[in-house]
């Protein structure tokens, strides 16, 4: 038996679907982890599902919001363990939704913003099964907030670029995992740069920004679990972060934004720099 | 008398203040229009304001949440009109909080996304008056949730680039408007590229794009009123779409997305193509 058959297997049969009209699946942004940082449609949706398929980045203060009675399946999946593979979550949504029953699909951030929402959507439309897709609240927005690097700044920043910092294991034996990125992209003037998911790659993120034409004193900050209590954020230079980040023991989630608004940035009551 | 202090003098007087103490600033993002796209947050912050300054962007159906005892202070601007320039509505916002009364500042979309949040937030720290920044729902971010434009789907962008599309004045008399864009950056494989701002710039965003290097094929797609009754999307390339925008009478508020993404999307029942 496969995953997909395994996780259909382990949940209560479905009800009766004479009419075979398929459920309709409302694909929801969890946003940071804060409930109150949900949007309005979203919480609504949540405190009305009935079947919920969700990541590890949904935070355990919004899946608190979910009925007693709404069935929960776990589909996350964290860094280099795939708890279920995106192709099988897409299998599951969809045979879900087949059996009649309404479905919320909930995603940490935004669905859109590096969150997979594409493939999920594309497998809903191929099948037929009627959708939505509510935005979320996205790391870097959050991250912003708190610590008040204003990501737009019109003094610092005429663009915003947000770009993934997941390691790409090489298919060669011996090659290490690297990061494959538009450098020159991301050394280009005037923009400050989001990097999601990027704690494992931080060392070579700054060392190839550098690289590519950044200065070594570049600012850079990483902000881990933005608005949830353990929020913190470690603020450095390209040459300082990863070692910052190292003696901090900082952890996922967390973002790295790097560009001069970092230096309008607040640790507590304190200025970044 | 100044802009300030006739908007000031338009108000009720402030209650007594024996303390000193200024009023805490909220500054929230009021979205993308639909009151459900709020999050929980800054919903709550709209019902239970006293006075709150609130931009053009912000919709009649979020500020129809407002307490009809809330004093209503407009600062909008749109496009060359500036109805407050922005060091006014700094001043303006600093010199109600020294009158001791709380004070939601109400942006449209998200403060630290193209809103200017920036400014107002160093404004208050250096008067010394608390304030709190609550994130909101971003433009590209509604867009994509309702055409479906994925905004980093894998199989099409790897980055998701922000600019600001306005047109800017030159100092010299008989050099016509222009847009002030980074067109390397905006011409870089892989990429999803969205313009805030840029309706009237749309003609020559395009043709920039074409001549630093894009194909004159390439999906280009601009969203009036996302989340709004009146929504409406209308795709093409960028060689066909500022004819099309021009036919179809575009307005803003919308944004313009640029790149494979657009090839995903939906307009009504139907593949964009």
């Amino acid at each position: 038996m496969n995953a997909v058959d395994a996780l259909i297997d382990s949940l209560p049969p479905a009800p009766a679907n004479p009419g075979g009209q398929p459920g309709r699946v409302t694909l929801a942004g969890a946003g940071p982890g804060d409930p109150d940082l949900l949007t309005v449609k979203a919480a609504r949706a949540i405190t009305q599902a009935q079947t919920v398929l969700y990541d590890a980045l949904v935070s355990e203060q919004v899946l608190d919001l979910l009925p007693q009675s709404a069935q929960r399946v776990f589909v996350g999946k964290r860094a280099s363990r795939h708890s279920l593979p995106q192709d099988d979550i897409c299998t599951l949504m969809v045979r879900l939704a087949q059996r009649g029953q309404p479905l919320l699909r909930l995603k940490g951030g935004d669905p859109y913003i590096f969150g997979r929402g594409g493939e999920e959507v594309q497998a809903l439309a191929a099948a037929g099964i009627p959708y939505e897709v509510i935005p979320g609240i996205s790391a870097a927005q959050t991250a912003a907030a708190s610590t008040g690097m204003a990501l737009t700044h019109r003094d610092h920043a005429q663009m915003l670029v947000l770009a993934t910092g997941h390691l790409r294991h090489s298919s060669e034996s011996g090659h290490p995992p690297h990061l494959d990125l538009d450098w020159p992209a991301l050394v280009r003037p005037g923009q400050t740069v989001v990097i999601y998911m990027g704690v494992g790659a931080l060392p070579e993120l700054c060392r190839q920004l550098i690289a590519h034409g950044l200065p070594p004193t570049h600012p850079a900050a990483i902000v881990e679990s933005a608005s949830l209590p353990g929020e913190r954020c470690t603020p450095g230079t390209l040459a300082t972060l990863p070692g910052l980040a190292l003696a901090a023991g900082v952890k996922p989630p967390a973002i790295i934004l790097v560009g001069d608004v970092v230096g309008l940035g607040r640790v507590g009551n304190d200025p970044v720099r």
